[in-house]
């Protein structure tokens, strides 16, 4: 099946000039949600994970049913206030302010390994500070995979030292 | 397994003389994670579910996994603004306040039958919103599935006409 087909594209969406990848009517779909899932799972396997970790709230989508069908646990990394725990939190930039992420500072055993799943790598700015989050409690993050990757934003430049694994390819 | 014991309970979280019960605990641990989706998939076996449907953001937590380990498609309830399409809105009184949930209005076909999956019963303010966007746009509701039901808040009384189903329940 072609993954790409069943995400729908709606432009000027959350500003204008912005060609917003909407991924709800391939969640929706049975066999596309199964494929990408399956599709994740198979690139992890043979890598010895110990737990996936995705931020809120897109994150949450594929992170958790990709867990389950690798048979580990998952981490939330979620907005200040909203993890009832002790938390780690990092800021980082966004083109216009800035965004925060928080980790309970328990949730990941000392050398663990962790891939993080989210479903779109854009500048790469969300997912490496919850690397950062995640390496600064002692977990190793082994891979980075997205349903979707934004090649033109050129994210992938900056998680060199990482596994990187995408689904769905746009170019523009 | 007792789920109970993998969830871990914070006092005065987010306020004074809450007893938060906080699930990161239980997804994180691989076998109670498991267990508690497989425990949600086995009630829901023999309905005939097309969709399952959960609000944002800890809806999405459980849900998706259930939806994959059923072989279904997921359909998010999210916080006004973060759907792209064109959506329905349902505002819904809190105890201080008011929340509003969103649903894409062409989220689900009519008469597809839906459970809903959350993390948490307590009033049932939010799942009777989440319902009631799903049935504004043609899908049944079959089946309410929580992990956790906090029964001295009576939630389930305002969900008569559905069928409920927690695995892990609070007296206090």
């Amino acid at each position: 099946m072609d993954l790409k087909s069943k995400i729908r594209v709606i432009e000027d969406f959350p500003e204008k000039g912005i060609s917003f990848k909407d991924i709800t009517t391939l969640i929706k779909d049975k066999d596309a949600f199964s494929q990408a899932v399956n599709l994740i799972v198979d690139d992890l396997k043979g890598m010895d994970i110990d737990y996936i970790a995705g931020p809120e709230a897109r994150g949450f989508l594929l992170g958790t049913a990709v867990a389950y069908a690798l048979g580990v646990g998952f981490i939330p990394v979620r907005k200040p206030g909203k993890l009832p725990g002790k938390t780690i939190s990092h800021e980082y930039k966004l083109e216009y302010g800035s965004n925060t992420l928080e980790i309970h500072e328990d949730a990941i055993e000392k050398g663990k390994k962790v891939a993080i799943v989210d479903d779109l790598l854009a500048t790469g700015g969300t997912v490496s500070s919850v690397a950062k989050l995640i390496e600064s409690i002692g977990g190793e993050v082994v891979a980075l995979e997205f349903l979707i990757e934004l090649e033109f934003l050129n994210g992938r430049n900056k998680l060199e030292k990482y596994h990187v694994n995408s689904l769905v390819k746009y170019d523009k």
